[in-house]
């Protein structure tokens, strides 16, 4: 079942790497505040990098003001994350989760199967808008589209 | 079962990105040639990014001195064996090779499970040597180790 708005949250752990390996319950990660949650296929492919992961870089300080925390995650292990992380220079706030055995992504019912280009099962391209743990909005990409999880698109048609 | 001296390499495909995405044929990969296979847990895992690989760089010459090819392999996409080979500024030759959905791993009896740090199903940290598609030589760690895959040792114990 792919989450609706409505929805709670699914409550599972992910993974980051700043000084070490943490370990992130998601109820903690989106309860008590607003947010926006952005998955994509894959860390270092294409569109990931060259322009959804950049645009939620562009966009950062507007989601700030007005008080929205940005999440990145994707099917991809903590050190590849932290790697893309710094050769994308992500700005200190703007969060990459990993979630590298896939269990918050199908919790969230978003994956696919990418085995055909040897990368397994992966998150679809998506954005969540979350408020205090419950999904607000969604933006869900269909299999190689990139148009309504852009931070542009997202920004657009947050509810009000 | 785990891969033993005199077994042929299994026959699956493996992924590479050059120019473009590549898929490649393992029994085309090794028959008719000498060459060193090396298995790691992770692109941009420590020990994988400062130990295991340089050292096969650093010995790269060697190797080809010695007329034998060398292949590093990961459960790994190949956006992110790429990524990983630029940082890490592999030579020309020596090839990056994505397991991405672990089926080589698999054939070869030497997956593990790594889903405590986030990694899902990985490759043990492995070397071995190969000659027209059969396996001379095995260096094969405990987990968590790092001694008789090493670029040295392998030079060292290479089969006369």
């Amino acid at each position: 079942m792919t989450i609706h708005v409505g929805d709670r949250i699914p409550e599972v752990t992910l993974k980051r790497i700043r000084e070490g390996m943490e370990t992130i319950d998601t109820h903690a990660l989106f309860d008590s505040r607003k947010a926006v949650l952005f998955g994509v296929p894959g860390a270092f492919t294409p569109t990931c990098s060259a322009r959804h992961l950049p645009g939620f870089i562009e966009q950062f300080p507007e989601f700030r003001h007005r008080g929205i925390e940005v999440f990145c995650m994707a099917v991809n292990d903590p050190f590849v994350m932290k790697a893309w992380g710094e050769s994308q220079q992500v700005p200190d706030g703007l969060q990459l989760l990993s979630d590298g055995n896939g269990e918050f992504t199908r919790a969230l019912g978003l994956e696919m199967d990418a085995s055909s280009s040897g990368m397994g099962i992966r998150s679809r391209r998506f954005a969540l808008y979350v408020e205090d743990g419950v999904v607000r909005e969604t933006f869900i990409e269909e299999p190689g589209k990139f148009e309504v999880s852009s931070a542009q698109y997202v920004l657009e048609h947050l509810p009000r």
